[in-house]
């Protein structure tokens, strides 16, 4: 069921680091991507793999992720979402709809990982030599995740930021399903 | 298989319009926007709901389908995603991870549809009445399609943009996955 899957797919941000992730898997990955709705079904969006510890620790450096993982809990791979200029001068939403099929593709392999927007774009550009006729979208975060994560209900009140408890479990407030639909 | 509903999630256009969708239906998709990822969890997503012929055909003059089906192979049910300001000034690809979560769980029950950006906007918050405070960010047009869709592979001439041929298939090319991963 996509539910299930929607559900265990909860933004992971610590992870088993010693396992890696093969090129093959995250091409699979890209490929649900690929098959996903474009708008205009222009496609513009292009793709960045990496799995190797040097690259993964470079890029590391350019993202920010809450709770900032330690050394041997970090992601094993990264996509990082391109939108090419020379094949349109914007990107709608294409890179959330692209990052949800790549996301539940994880989940349904046994991994997961969070979308990241939080990132220094130029420097991530630089350390890793993007060229200019990509505007860099979105960096997915990939690894066998090692947190567990629950959903609570948000009552209206408060943040609604997600946090960890003093078990390490991470809790996502989430508003209820009448509080989302305008009658 | 994951893979299979993204690949049977081709935008739909033509639909058995006399097949209605039960609004309980549509309550049930939302939940699957409801339990995805948001940027910094913000939910600051809302949704409306139609599944009657004579708001259905109200909506349908403010949105653009390629095609321009007919009536009687029209949607038979709209989710008109808002973005609340009240919440956030701006929404990122939130509305592109909640439509696609729509989506595959709309194809999972046996339905389908399009995500339409094409939206005449203030003709469409006018006849609504949709508050000031909410922006509209996505039309999701849903029905039983009627329409058959495969994918063609993109060798990288012409048009990418979706077409029917004589037997009323829709065709829509898609890049290959060698061409849009950057090495």
């Amino acid at each position: 069921m996509i539910r299930d899957l929607i559900i265990e797919n909860k933004s992971r941000r610590r992870f088993y680091q010693e396992i890696a992730i093969e090129r093959d898997t995250l091409k699979e990955l890209v490929d649900l991507a690929r098959l996903s709705a474009s708008g205009g079904n222009r496609q513009a969006l292009k793709f960045m793999l990496f799995n190797e510890p040097e690259k993964n620790a470079l890029i590391f450096q350019y993202i920010a992720l809450a709770g900032s993982p330690p050394e041997g809990e970090r992601p094993s791979a990264y996509i990082i979402i391109l939108g090419d200029t020379e094949i349109s001068p914007s990107f709608g939403v294409d890179h959330g709809i692209a990052a949800q099929s790549i996301m539940l593709g994880a989940v349904e392999k046994g991994l997961g990982g969070c979308m990241v927007g939080a990132v220094n774009r130029e420097g991530l550009r630089q350390a890793l030599e993007v060229p200019p006729r990509y505007e860099i979208l979105l960096v997915l975060a990939l690894g066998k995740p090692k947190e567990k994560v629950v959903i609570d209900a948000y009552e209206g009140k408060g943040e609604t930021k997600g946090w960890w408890d003093d078990e390490g479990i991470r809790h996502v407030p989430k508003r209820l399903l009448k509080d989302i639909i305008v009658e």
